[in-house]
């Protein structure tokens, strides 16, 4: 079912992963689970603080583009796991009702030097809201099967 | 309410942050939701892999343990949110059933040149699993207020 292995990828390739709205319901619910700050569970609290009113959770847009990643680019990919990110970085605050746009870009491709069937790609991510302002990059590490090493 | 202000923060200051339990029904949950790959979401395809049986979306990994730094360190901080993390390492596969250990060490503290109400916290976050083995490791960039710019 996999049509893009290491070898398919190149330095410079981007992938428009689609668009996800972020609603208020979500903000609390996953903050309430994993990250019950008050920017992000009480709205009144956050009106309060520097960030004027309710913000996601950094994790939870996170997890938001992680989705687009996987339905645009990973569930068609050879992928074989992730050692990591090398950087997540949280550019503007996303608010209840944002609309993030997601691409991926290519940024370096190595293959693996003890294990020949697989390699590791460097992608960036990027997610922009409904003003074309960056809101997260994240610079991640995707490990991928080889073309040569697919039975 | 808040007691730990950037001040009260110097390198090599740690953090126990408690344990958690990563349940099956939880993989499942979040993968389904925020990153279906079948090495998350599918028992079958998991056992196929090269991780031979289900493991945790490294995302929610990531989540569970912000719960704990959350109950343990940021509840009780005067955080002012965080611009993102400089590294992010999935160091061992996380299966159900596995109980994780987490703290907390600060890197480097770094008050704001152009806002003297508040700097930066580098802070290495690790999770172990219980054979001892680190599974997470985190390098997050941690925003407080000062204490002599709190009101």
């Amino acid at each position: 079912m996999a049509t893009i292995y290491l070898d398919d990828l190149e330095p410079g390739m981007t992938f428009e992963l689609g668009s996800i709205t972020v609603t208020r319901e979500e903000i609390l619910e996953f903050a309430r689970r994993y990250d019950p700050q008050p920017i992000h569970t009480d709205e009144r609290a956050a009106s309060a603080s520097i960030y004027g009113g309710l913000i996601s959770s950094g994790w939870l847009t996170v997890s938001l583009v992680m989705r687009r990643i996987v339905d645009g680019f990973l569930g068609r990919a050879a992928s074989l796991g992730s050692p990591g990110a090398d950087e997540v970085r949280w550019l503007k605050p996303v608010r209840p009702g944002d609309t993030l746009s997601c691409r991926a870009e290519i940024l370096d491709v190595t293959p693996s030097l003890r294990r020949p069937d697989r390699g590791i790609a460097r992608v960036r991510y990027e997610a922009l809201n409904q003003h074309g302002e960056p809101v997260l990059r994240i610079t991640g590490l995707q490990m991928l099967a080889r073309r040569t090493g697919a039975s």
